[in-house]
This record gives structure tokens, C-alpha cells and sequence, in this order.
């Protein structure tokens, strides 16, 4: 059978690595596929650097600067898009697929945004668009959700699905948050700003892709509560180990009588939770369906090779030609907030060590009728001279309405650092 | 598009969550399919009992007692087969082959004994042999290493695969063999005569066929080392806490220079490993890969609903009319013995209560260099008049060689139980 042809866009960490996948697994890839598969061409930003591919990569690729010609080449099969960013991606996606190309991607953020309009584009024109790579890197779990288990609904989700974020949370058992970002980078995790990364947005990227295909409708991520782990401490760890809880930072979709709930928010999960020993960089992703009860699949979240060995998998799909039927686009299901959900909360401020801080706090508290479980101001917690810290735990409550109490704080309370306050899931 | 038609053979426990969730899900079903699911036959032993299937039930089914009869039926496009036993299946699945249907199983048995000829016969004649419910009932391990993982070597797999033993073993905390397994058969885990499931035979079984994809061989399971739960006891869970250790019954694949070593024993796992915590009727698998690290999926091994999800998944794959790489058959692979591998094990004898009997064990290991690293004789296990239990922690030593110096034993020592030895992989 004639060979697959692709062309790589990218040859950053997870593009070198799908190319030394591809050279190194060249027999069982085309025993998997039916097929060979060649890489025809390669992409870069900077034909001019110097760059080497393995001498045994089949089809032995032009490396080259121009995407649309690489593209629009009537000699290539698929397009392998690991550039990152969403707005040239988006073209380069929606004018393979015009071209009649398959089309691979590891990239979240373009489909979580544009996700509509190319979804449908490949539909329309019977090509395949995969994404595995794009959500928890080596965990197949859009494949898993796709095919895996039986139609029908899926009731929670609940994942951890930023690597760097976990690992940064790791780290922060033992290093302050600035220095848990700095090993993060150090690991090649984290990037230079990562912003996108720490502040849950990368998580609700891929949260939207999953509920998108669990609820068959478009996620708009926008609608979504994203909250990061910007702010958090080993205070905050050390309460967790008091508590025998762990810290994660969760993509959570609940549905419920009005409607789904979705966001991503850091939490306090019960040592006994399947998710609560995920650790350093991995992802992992818990359904709950009343046929099947609870599955968990847990992999490596990040990193060149475990991304390069979910695009593997999907050139290998698409070179087979399997069928993949596409999230449904268009209808908005109605998203309400995780936060709307009443739980224990714990609850962290940092204070002035003057005599009747403590009665304030309570007090409003108490305006909005959030109930105080236990309360202490640990001395050893001292962090500089004047401040001390107050760690609450509350009687189950909203997050909206635990929010609105904070708000009522007087001014003078809130102004060290913003309140962290983190709900305790089940 | 036309109705996917499905005759189904056997209304169990399994049969009965297969109609129960068709009818529930009858328009998510049609949605993934691309078409409707029409159950057009029902066949069962006895046809003149009483039976009800929902009313809602896509197809309106006969139900009769001639299973030929149905897979004969030219308007059938699929045989979804869980009626169990190996040599009746065997027929029904050649039959439906070679009458040009598809075939979805849920029979383990069937597979890893007529493997060979029934994979080679679906391949011959184009037609989909599906059996992801045949191996951890609920987790779509099949289809994760056919297609979610990259193609390439799979160094080592870890199964907990029998959620009957986890479920028994879980029980041993509290209750002693014989009260576990009756628990075990009192949810409705265990048949009454449960041989299959604790002697072993059944996760080794499941571990053929998962080998047979990754190795892309036949593998029989006459050449593995197959060893079962009997004759553990509580005295081997206490071990287990004292050491921060988890007793579990493990199908393992370790590819090594040699060949692959494959095998089904209880082993103590630390608390520390992915498997160490999967409780109940549970059912795990780790895959370990250069490419990915380690990707753990875990979720119900038994029951009637997890399991007819997966049939139902598998119902729908078929009918997608999805393109399936079938494992090859007929070279067998080096297959070695994990027992081969030294690690340390934990021993317990009961032996009788008599001055010199511990210089005669230490003797006895001695006499194959077996190291002791640690030894007692806890009062507090006594179980009956004149006999004592002997636990000992060996240093690293092959099972096989263990054994060995087992059988150097005096017979007086070896009357009472056969020792326990469990190994303790990392």
C-alpha cells in the first residue's frame, strides 16, 4: 500500500521527538497502520539554523520555511501541526483540511478557541482532525471518551490536566511558591512566563475540549470559573497534611438538574481520592458514569516524548483511516459554576497582629452565615514581623457565598496578600 | 443509514446490562454508531423461562433456545456472544466468521485458548473480532495499547486483573480464606466453585491476550507460570502492614535480553506503587514504555453493568465499521519465567513447635545461599496447639531458587501448609 505522507509543522521538543518516534518505531508503525509513513517535509520558523533529523526518518523531509507550501504540496497526506499559537495555526488547519488533508495537532489552545468553525470545517470535508496529543499529552483520554466506554452520559470529570501546575505543587511542599515556579522551569516544564500554565487557563483549555465531547455541545471558555494556583503556599500544603488532604489543582465538570458545572479551581482532595497521589508532572483524568462507576487514567502530562507518542498514535489513526466522529458544535449546554456547590472550605489569611483581628474576621463571616469548624493562627507560621496568619476551616458553604463574606472584610484585612481560599472536594 | 443488527447469545448477568443499556442509551448509541442498534435475536439456553427485556428495547427480539439458528439469520450483521465455556464459543464464533458477521465477545477463555484460529479466520475474512470486555471488564485496555499508545516496544505490563482476587485479598484484612471467598460469592463476584478465578488460571487468561497484542505472537498460557491466592491468610496481610506493603494477585510482562518473562503470582507491592492502593473488584493495568513512562488505567474488573459497557462500546466500534489490527498469531515469542528475576520475598512456614526447628529452615535456605534479612516467630499468630508460623524476609533471591531450598525441607516441616512465599517487586 502506498506510503502516508505528512508534513511536520514545528520541530521544537515535541516535534524532534515525533520524528526520532517515527525513525526509531519506522516497522511497527507501518504494521499498525497498514501503510509506511513518510515525513515528506518539515516546517521551521528559521530554515537557516542548523538542524538534524535522524538519517533513518522515512521519507527523508525538506526542511523549509514556508507552512502554506508545504500545505498546499498535492503530494502530502497529513499536516502534523506542532507550532503552538492559535491564529496562524487556525489558517494553517483550516486550509489543510480544504486541501483535503488530515490534519494532527497537539495544539489545546487553537481548538479550544476555534474549535467550532474547524470541527466542522473537517466534517463537512470527511478529512480527520486529531487531537489526543493536545489534552493530558500521553493519556489517551479522548480516545478513551470517543470509543472506549458506552454512549451515553458521563456524570463528573475531574482531572488534573496541567502537568507543570502539579509538579509546581510538588515542589511547594518544600520551596516557596516563586522558587517551585523556578525548579518548574528548571525541569523544562514551565515556560519563561507561565502564566498560561499557572493561572488554569491551559487546564480550561482542555477541560472545554473533554466536556466538548462529553456533552456534545460547544464549551465556550469564557463561561468557565479559572482559577489558578498564583498565591498558594506551604502553609497551605502543611493544613493539607494536618488534614490528611491533598492539594490539586482540578478541571471538575458536574452535571447536574440545572445544567453543567464546569471549571477549574486548585482543591483539597481526600488522601483516598484516585487522584490524590498523582504526582510531579503527570495528568489524570477520573469519569464517573452510572454503567461503569469510576475509571482513572494517569500518564505523563508534559514532556517531548510523552506529547510525540499521542501525535504517533493519531498519524497512525489517521493513516488507517479509522473513523472519528466529531464533537458537536453550536449548541451551548447551560454551564453553571463548580462553586455554586456547597463544601468545606479552608481558608488562609494573612493578617495584622492586632487584638481584635480575630472577632473581625468572624464577624464577617458570620454576615453571610458561613459557619467556622475549627480556626488557629499557628505560631510557626510567622512570616514577618506584624502579620500572622489565620487558617480557617469552614462548615460547608458556596464558594460564591464564602466570596461574597470576604468581600465584606474591612479593608485593612485584605490588603497583605488576597484571602486563599480553596474548597475541599469529596 | 440501515439498523446495525445484533443477535445477542446469552441474557446473564452481562446479557441482561447489554439490553438494559442499549434501550437506556438507544440515541447516544445511534449518534456514535452513525446508525441505529437494532437487538434483532436473543438466544438462551432454556427459551421457556420467563424473561423480560425493556420495552424500549431497539429491535423487538425474538428469544429463542437455537444459537445457529441466529447466526445464520442473513439479516444478523453481528454476534455479540457471552454465553460462556470455550468449546461451544469456539463454533459460534468460526460460524459467524465465515458467515461474514462481525463478532463482539466478552469470553476470555475462548480467546487466549482458540486465539489463533479465530483471529486468523476474522483477518481472512475481513470481519471484526472485538473483546475489550473481555479482559478488566470496564477499562479499555485493549483498545488503549491497539491505538492510544505510540506503536514501538512495551517494556514491562503490571495487571491486576481479576477483580474477584483483588476483592478476596481486600477481604483478608478481616476475614480468613475461606470467609473472604465466601464474601466474594455472597456480592456476587464469585461463581460457587471460584477455581478459576483464585487459582490464577483466569488473570492468566487476560494476560495472554494482552501479551499476544504487545507481542505480536501467540502466547500460550500452558508456558506461563501460573500461581493463585489460595492458601494466603490474614497472618501474610499483617506482613504486608508491618512493611508498608500491598498484597496483590499481578499478571506481569517484563520484556528483557532473553525474551519476556510472563507470568501470574501474588506479589507484595509497596505503597508507594500505582497499583499498590487499587482496592475492591478493581482492576488496573500499567504499561511502562521509553516513549511514555508509565500510563496506569483503572476501573471495575467485574460486574454485570462495567462489564456490558464495554460490550456495548465494542457493539458501537463495529458498527462504525471501525478497522481493527488483529494480534498476530502463530510465532511464539521467548517466553520466560518471572520467577527467573531475584528480588526479596517474604516466606511463612507453620511448622511444629519444637526446639532446633528454626536451625533446620535456616539450614535448608542456607543450602541454596538463600539469604535471610529478617525472621520471627510472633506469638501473637498462634493458631492451634504445637504449631508456630516461622515469617522470614529473604534477601534478593529467584523464586526458582527459593523454591528449591524449599523442597530440601524435612518433611516433618513441610507437613502442616505448604510454605507461602511471595515475591516483593519494586
Amino acid at each position: 500500500m502506498e506510503s502516508y505522507r505528512i508534513a511536520l509543522l514545528g520541530l521544537g521538543t515535541v516535534g524532534g521527538a515525533v520524528v526520532e518516534l517515527l525513525a526509531a518505531t519506522r516497522k511497527e508503525c507501518a504494521e499498525r497502520a497498514g501503510r509506511p509513513i513518510e515525513v515528506s517535509r518539515i516546517v521551521v520558523r528559521d530554515p537557516s539554523k542548523n538542524r538534524t533529523v535522524p538519517a533513518d526518518l522515512p521519507g527523508h523531509p525538506t526542511i523549509r520555511g514556508d507552512a502554506i507550501e508545504a500545505i498546499e504540496d498535492p503530494n502530502i497526506d497529513a499536516i502534523v501541526e506542532l507550532a503552538g499559537g492559535t491564529e496562524a495555526p487556525r489558517e494553517w488547519i483550516r486550509l489543510a483540511i480544504e486541501q483535503g488533508k488530515d490534519v494532527i495537532t497537539a495544539n489545546k489552545a487553537v481548538l479550544a478557541i476555534h474549535g467550532d468553525e474547524l470541527f466542522d470545517l473537517a466534517k463537512e470535508h470527511g478529512r480527520s482532525l486529531y487531537y489526543e496529543a493536545s489534552v493530558a499529552a500521553a493519556v489517551p483520554i479522548l480516545q478513551v471518551i470517543q470509543q472506549g466506554i458506552p454512549a451515553g452520559p458521563v456524570d463528573r470529570l475531574t482531572g488534573i490536566l496541567n502537568g507543570t501546575c502539579n509538579f509546581i505543587l510538588g515542589r511547594l511542599e518544600e520551596l516557596s511558591f516563586e522558587e517551585s515556579v523556578k525548579s518548574a522551569q528548571q525541569a523544562g516544564l514551565a515556560e519563561a512566563d507561565p502564566t498560561l500554565d499557572i493561572s488554569g487557563i491551559d487546564s480550561a483549555h482542555k477541560l472545554a475540549l473533554l466536556a466538548r465531547i462529553l456533552l456534545g455541545c460547544s464549551v465556550p471558555i469564557e463561561k468557565l470559573r479559572v482559577e489558578g494556583i498564583e498565591g498558594l503556599s506551604p502553609h497551605d500544603i502543611e493544613f493539607g497534611w494536618e488534614h490528611d488532604l491533598s492539594l490539586k489543582l482540578l478541571g471538575m465538570m458536574r452535571r447536574n438538574g440545572d445544567g453543567t458545572a464546569l471549571g477549574v479551581m486548585p482543591c483539597f482532595l481526600p488522601s483516598s481520592h484516585p487522584l490524590a497521589s498523582v504526582r510531579d508532572e503527570d495528568n489524570a483524568v477520573l469519569l464517573e458514569a452510572a454503567p461503569f462507576g469510576s475509571l482513572v487514567l494517569q500518564g505523563k502530562g508534559a514532556g517531548g516524548m510523552p506529547t510525540a507518542g499521542s501525535v504517533v498514535a493519531d498519524i497512525l489513526r489517521a493513516a488507517r483511516g479509522d473513523a472519528i466522529s466529531y464533537p458537536a458544535s453550536g449548541t451551548v449546554e447551560k454551564i453553571t459554576d463548580p462553586g455554586a456547590t456547597p463544601v468545606r472550605h479552608y481558608l488562609r489569611l494573612e493578617v495584622p497582629d492586632r487584638h481584635g483581628v480575630l472577632a473581625r474576621v468572624a464577624g464577617a463571616l458570620a454576615s453571610e452565615q458561613v459557619g467556622i469548624a475549627a480556626l488557629d493562627q499557628p505560631e510557626n507560621l510567622l512570616d514577618f514581623a506584624g502579620v500572622v496568619p489565620i487558617r480557617i476551616l469552614t462548615h460547608p458553604v458556596e464558594t460564591t457565598r464564602l466570596d461574597l463574606a470576604l468581600s465584606h472584610l474591612d479593608e485593612d484585612l485584605q490588603s497583605i496578600t488576597r484571602p486563599v481560599r480553596i474548597r475541599i472536594e469529596e
